[in-house]
């Protein structure tokens, strides 16, 4: 069997010469039943990989029976992508005035709880689901109207929003500084770990700090929260976003954004998306994390550092995780200083730049992590 | 009579080289009973102006007799100052990673609410605020001792904070992008919006969002509530903060700096500080705004724009605001889009260049304004 | 009468999404005889006002009767004007490499020397001048099409620079930072200064430093030099480029930019484009330099800058050019340090920005000037 | 033996804050004959590996004898290394104006020339050359002292040229974007490249374009070329001077630093500086092109990239260099465009980021390569 692709274009901005930038918008509507899932790539300009991920998925779908329908919206900020400052590629804020692109989509808990007032303890869930996305998208559409306008990065994140809110399953895809691959899971779907071939995991909580899959999954989890409270029975609306790093920012990998896919097209199985797909998510060890226990490392000091420990790898408390060259010390004992792991982690991604002022972010880090599942042969 | 100026530096940060940021910090200590007085300039690097403004001061402060003391940080984030990216300064937000330079600073309510309960009712204004005081200082210090580090705009704010958390009044001096001048005040000090010589005036709720200002007076107007509302009675620490915007950033203007700072020392008379002075406030119309009614106007395309509108003029509704031309258009009656003021306002600033983005801040105004002073001669 | 505007676009670069970057062209060709006229704007992406300017001129030609054609390519630069660092437009160099806009055009003195060698004593200006600009073209052309490629800002220039090495007047739009009004000749067309109303005249040599202006004189300059030596007779082939210095950057001003499109429709009448334009230059004062005593000013030091001296103003040797705060000395009287001129002279221009490194350009003065003409009544 | 190192520092720029940008100075001084050395690093702001280079050869030196003397610069442009722009160090150009902070040293041929027509027939070698070095020196001087200034990057070299202009060997220490180990020679030290344990040699000819390397070698070879002419015989001043890239940009990594470290002790000891050294070139492949056939290689077109060429790999005429994802296409067959080789060739480095814009520097090349050594064992 094969599926048929649609593209659109969407305009997400206008320049500074007053042309449109737009966006490409994929889609597979299979017209079967079946989840409607969105997934997005390089939010952050300098995040290109889920672009490649996005070709493979493209092509692999191509080539299946889908049910529902899958829409893929890769390069999505063409503003970030196109801001170069020297040779990289200023893609994580707007230049203008620092706004993490990012941080701008849309979500207003009394909205919800005033929602929550007007479900009736018999409402079906399907007839609350509809409700309530309809509700969600007339809080996204009277935001993008404020007489007074919005924010560059805002008018942006709430276009996009306005197509991930229709959607039940919501996948950003982004990349880290120089990182290895994890994983985003909202705690209420703690299960989904084990289904993307992905081995680190970050469990966040109920909290919205203005991300893509936050704004996807807070209402529901809070709408469900209030409904299950009040009506003492378990309310799943099984909508899922997940945050997913590929990987390394600046960095294009056509054989990596193969495997990418394949994790995903795995995922979308067992969400009865790919009927015929054979697919299974790996076979691999997945250790997990709680958000709190997320660590960010930041050096004291300014310096040239050279990153010792890898992304991915196991530390022990003690160990060295950089060096740091001090250029008026080379003569003399300080020349390096070594910063040593203040306890066992796992960096998952480290600052791609040799050069740091103080209170730079060096590390990112699991601390207190546990094994999900553990690889079996 | 004349004072005494004493000169330290203080090290903020560190560069990529290694080496200490250093900042200059001014202080006149009387040894006399009398306010504690903190003043900063340039958080924001290419906000100069205030540089000018310290630098009069100090002169003036020199041919004063002080009661209580006064302390002076000019150039108070050099890591902003010295960020060039083109011939400008892009002195708002940290280059790596778009963190606002004034939005880091310490505050913790929670930690108001659990001071409050060890003040009893008979406990004197003196002990509670110099108990309070040293609470705020010990948080701050704990903050800056975090063992995985902090942030560079963090550490940076903090370090000033240890210096303002000390005083009485804590002035910051700021410039809008082309501005005209205007203060911030909280809405407790609402009589001192008279005692300055700024025509326009924000009052500006107990709500914090990282800046100076709010951060030195949450704390105390959170505690005066709190103990308020159980005893019954007023408390009022003295402690005042502002925000003062000395017109329009990279723009250095030693007359404007002088007046600037007649207006500061006439305030720093009326608080007690100068006994000797005789400076007044001037005789001037002051008109005020609450801050929900300051309203940013974004575009909501991009082109090439004309500020029709200046910085402290009166428009009305549907007057003109600003003329964007159309690149693509300029042979036909679109060629020019004119944006007209949705309500009566005064606008404060507009943005400094004439290339923007759609969604892009093309000006701040008064909105349901009103007249705190009218000129009476 | 009035004439007809016809627009099309080309594609001048591709950006980081693969989109084309298009720049209009709007063209009245008059089908009678005339000169070819090539006006452009906005290489520097942050010298706007002359967009202004092609949209006055846009608006007047079309109310006039055209001898010859005129070609007006307005915002040619789409890379540099879509850049932003901070606030402001990055408009002068290409953020990744450094390479100012304005240096990739096409020169080949070896070419021309050996187009020399072809053209015989009784050959007519009117083959040589065609034979010419197709030996210029096709100089570009090839040079386009080099296998290994060219870096963008050649690229674009190249692409510009076909057409306007097609015309037989050039006028290139710019603006400085804080700007007079000023106009860039080459010595051979000194009548011409008096041509338009603009007060500030630099006279420039057969030299190619790479700008559009010079690239359209230096070829045929040389060529007359060549014949005119050889055969000993005097070769004028009709060709004109100029650089005219619109004020400032970072501004729109409708007004401004109409009496600019004033003073360039008056040149242009002179031409004999305009046969019933009554346009004349303004009745003014013109002082003129050579480019040899158009001086840099460079400070020695850094610190935050009062630019004392305005563009345009006459100073005299000795008398302040700029104050410098210095931050460390505030309370001494090292405070504020003068920078006195050197010399009597003109500043044509200064920095954008309050603060300076060492080493940073100050000021662009006319020296030893001359009055070219006075104004008369 | 060992040997003692001295430590100065001097200031080479003043930042925006008024304060001096020191640079580290270490110097070994003999006392014994022997050539004089100046080596130094991170002209380039990003280029931080060899500081790591000139750590390594602090160690080293002190632990020999040494003939004649040893200056080491490292982190010589402070002002480089702390220009930030994102997460990345904006190194390679002065941010205000584009200026390649290796394109500003000294260097006036006719300076070479009149000095020439000083030279008798019978003048011994050591007297023209401390006659010629004190007449360079004082070019270097004459220039710093213009009346109008200066720019930054000109200072800056400047200042550090007055080092290396004293030194008969110079070595100024750069990495590329991402990149394999290179070598730029002047041809007419051609033997040298066999000095070094570098695989990659350029021969650059007797041409200025503003580099340190040339401003070194330029006016000897120049003086030497005229002098043999005249006199017929040949004149060898026994100066050298190389550009060493030891690899990648943004990297600092201590082991490759120590092995570079010891290729330039082994160099050193052929050239007789360290006497009681063991150290030898390593048994090795070396390429050497002319500066002609090192090409580089320009996108037509925007895209993301997958670099699939390695530098230092070798490849045929007609493999892939790399592939270019087309955002628009990615349900088409046009979603991959492949670049290939034009001809044999050796990429030494590729841009490094995976966004580009048309008219991006892809790749530099070795084609039309030689070997220079085979490895023999």
């Amino acid at each position: 069997m094969s599926s048929t692709i649609h593209k659109t274009h969407i305009s997400v901005a206008q320049n500074a010469s007053g042309r449109n930038l737009n966006v490409p918008v994929y889609t597979i509507d299979s017209g079967q039943p079946g989840p409607n899932v969105y997934i997005q790539s390089s939010i952050h300009g300098a995040e290109v990989q889920g672009n490649v991920v996005i070709f493979h998925l493209i092509k692999a779908l191509q080539a299946q029976t889908i049910s529902g329908k899958v829409t893929l919206v890769p390069n999505c900020n063409p503003v970030g992508t196109n801001i170069k400052a020297g040779e990289y590629t200023l893609g994580r804020f707007d230049p203008v005035n620092g706004t993490n692109w990012n941080r701008g989509y849309h979500y207003d808990e009394t909205a919800v709880t005033e929602f929550a007032t007007t479900v009736s303890q018999d409402e079906s869930m399907a007839s609350i689901t509809a409700r309530f996305k309809s509700h969600l998208l007339d809080g996204i559409q009277a935001k993008k109207q404020r007489p007074w306008g919005l924010g560059l990065a805002q008018q942006l994140n709430l276009r996009l929003q306005t197509m991930a809110a229709q959607a039940d399953i919501v996948l950003d895809l982004h990349n880290g500084p120089v990182s290895t691959r994890h994983l985003y899971v909202p705690e209420y779907l703690h299960a989904s770990a084990t289904l993307f071939s992905i081995p680190h995991v970050i469990f966040i909580p109920n909290h919205f700090a203005g991300a893509l899959d936050e704004a996807t999954f807070c209402p529901w989890w809070t709408l469900a929260d209030i409904l299950s409270k009040r009506y003492d029975r378990e309310y799943d609306f099984g909508i899922a976003a997940f945050t997913l790093e590929m990987g390394s920012q600046e960095v294009i990998d056509f054989t990596d954004g193969k495997q990418d896919a394949a994790s995903i097209m795995a995922y979308l199985r067992t969400q009865g998306v790919l009927p015929e797909c054979k697919l299974q998510p790996s076979n691999m060890r997945r250790v997990g994390v709680y958000l709190n226990d997320y660590k960010t490392l930041f050096t004291d000091f300014g310096g040239m550092v050279e990153y010792v420990a890898q992304p991915g790898e196991y530390i022990q408390a003690g160990q060295p995780l950089a060096r740091v060259l001090n250029i008026d010390d080379l003569d003399t004992e300080d020349a390096v200083q070594t910063i040593n792991a203040p306890c066992d982690l796992i960096p998952m991604l480290h600052f791609p730049s040799a050069s740091v002022l103080s209170g730079t972010q060096l590390y990112k880090c699991f601390t207190e992590y546990f094994v999900i599942t553990e690889r079996t042969d």
